[in-house]
């Protein structure tokens, strides 16, 4: 019969993507749109590694190794040396982005079926790997209330089925920006262990903490063969297009089912290998500087949403985004009205409803996801909008 | 648990990778190993394509539409006109390679359980996407005395079963070479529409046809909703490491579905794109001159092998592939002989054993593909290799 799958018509379409027509007709309109809602970073990739790729001078632009490259994976070890992770290259598998490392790791760890446990909000598209992969997410929640904190272990745990056989958590954190600290991460280390269950570690975001500082799966101590690492240089350099990736852990099962799957496609893109292979060399205060920008961002962005009178936003420790409790019945109509019926001096801001970051359905409602990826002065213009916008919309 | 998952168990390691440590070893001795086992294209990526990357300009490496940059997008259209292949910018969505459009067509269009026809030999990863996907290949045989042609249709129907979803083709193919005549796009035409099957068409090899013209899918007439095309630029511009391809279809619930696999694995590669870009601008000779190498190094082949006693290889109309039968009980002691334990005046060949191309067991054991990507002194010199091998190892 031609008709698409079942998995086809499962898949969510974006939560954002349903908002940009609006968009694009207050555009249409004059209106200056303030892009809060995506997490491409305004940040210059840095000009030296474009320079690597724009100087490169081979004359076949070959598959690479399917694992990526050993000069890269070789280098990449260095770096992960760098943050306290001491792995090997042959402990490395470059992907096609992050996006790649977790479908991966889901693909060779878990059957359909299988069960994962992720803290809720998570972002979105964990869902859309977990439907290809045939996967079933059991959602624990995390509470605004509690700045987004782990829940208890003891919610955790009755989360625990036969059929869960991973783990999966972000930190810093997209959408929330929470950063677990060491002793969460140390409380999750004895679930993984006691229940034998792998923990998927989404570390994207891994240089961009503002509060304490970032424990890695990696850094504890006694769970190698339970911790996969899914990383990207997306973020870490403002080269979200590159496409790369890398999966890592030291559990060799993992890696050999893994390079399977990376055989099957071939290898990872091939100028985006050479751009990250220069990353590696960036001068060790590279960071400081990006770091310093987004946390003047974050400082004010927070400062002033909590200044509007019935907002709340916990101060994220990481990454570039908050999830803010608006006082309103709906955000996604709220967010649809800022595009589609108001305006502020001729602008207006697009956030992110944070109901798709959700599992369970109902929750979040009220909330949205803000990622701090403008200048200030857009971000103050943006919050002028917002604190207007509220006041209208609640008159 | 900590185990890995079944189907990481079921990924089929690559059917060349196990010879790969016979070959360093041959090499290590100070043998030269003539690669006919890959099809990694020796011609040179045009310089002026490599050069649109080189000559770029942009400061920040963003994402991309999910579906691949809408001017390339309108560009490829372009190309495809030119090749009777009519669609719009919005009827292709621009895929990290030839691979995932494979994947992304299995996953919109059918479930776990549901099956696709495929005549074998085929591309080995089909077997490793279907695994992927949970979707159970069902093989019609082809034969090498048939020079690999479509099997009768009564074959074809026999293999439909209430499960059955699609049929996957790659003509020009990989690994026979083989061609579909006009007649045969026609048959499989009435069986898709007559079954209501979607018909999944690699046309990775389009540009490489010597004998007769390549008859797309597309240009079947009446079976739009049926047909999807799965491209690549890895071989027409000789650009495997740039990971760019592309899935191509008039069914808009299927392009639905696609793009949302898209969006969950936020965009194909930036570079590439560029440089596929500029591929479109190439003159319209470019082909002709790669074209005329690979079909000098056709005819060389095949002239060889079949002036070798007890070898028989079958003329393939297109692709830089060939599968030929050989005098050996089973081709992969075989073909890790010629690495292990044979060499003429200090050279050998490698090549790739067919069974790996097969799905039902035991077929394929006399049988190994040969890529013609060398060029021809070194094809001369391989085959010099393989007949003095084969005189020694039925001596």
């Amino acid at each position: 019969m031609l008709s698409i799958s079942n998995r086809g018509h499962l898949m969510p379409p974006s939560p954002i993507r349903k908002l940009v027509p609006f968009a694009e007709a207050a555009k249409k309109r004059g209106i200056k749109v303030h892009h809060l809602n995506i997490g491409q970073p305004d940040i210059e990739t840095p000009p030296q590694i474009l320079a690597a790729v724009r100087n490169s001078n081979f004359k076949i632009l070959e598959y690479s190794h399917s694992a990526g490259n050993e000069s890269y994976r070789k280098k990449l070890a260095d770096y992960y040396s760098r943050v306290g992770i001491y792995v090997t290259a042959e402990q490395i598998i470059v992907t096609t982005g992050g996006s790649e490392a977790i479908i991966f790791a889901m693909m060779a760890c878990m059957d359909a079926g299988d069960e994962v446990i992720i803290p809720e909000p998570f972002y979105a598209n964990y869902n859309a790997f977990a439907i290809e992969a045939g996967v079933i997410v059991r959602p624990i929640t995390a509470s605004i209330e509690n700045g987004f904190a782990l829940p208890p272990m003891v919610e955790l745990e009755k989360a625990i089925t036969s059929r869960t056989k991973a783990i999966l958590i972000c930190s810093p954190n997209n959408p929330t920006g929470y950063l677990y600290s060491k002793e969460e991460m140390e409380l999750l280390k004895q679930i993984i262990v006691k229940h034998k269950l792998f923990l998927f570690s989404d570390e994207a975001y891994r240089e961009f903490c503002y509060e304490g500082t970032h424990t890695s799966a990696m850094h504890l101590k006694g769970a190698d063969d339970n911790v996969i690492i899914m990383d990207t240089i997306s973020k870490r350099y403002s080269a979200c297009g590159g496409r790369i990736g890398a999966l890592v852990t030291k559990n060799q099962e993992v890696l050999n089912a893994v390079l399977k799957f990376a055989q099957a496609r071939l290898s990872p893109p091939g100028f985006a290998q050479i751009l990250a292979e220069a990353a590696v060399d960036l001068p060790a205060n590279y960071f400081d500087a990006t770091k310093a920008e987004y946390k003047k961002r974050r400082d004010i962005l927070i400062q002033r949403l909590n200044a509007i009178p019935g907002v709340f936003c916990p101060n994220p420790g990481g990454a570039f985004y908050a999830v803010a409790k608006l006082p309103v019945p709906d955000a996604e109509l709220f967010c649809q009205w800022l595009l589609e019926s108001f305006n502020y001096n001729g602008q207006t801001l697009m956030l992110a409803p944070a109901s798709g970051f959700y599992s369970t359905l109902g929750l979040g409602k009220q909330e949205v996801r803000l990622a701090y990826v403008l200048n200030t002065d857009d971000i103050n213009a943006a919050m002028d909008c917002l604190e207007n916008a509220l006041e209208t919309y609640n008159q």
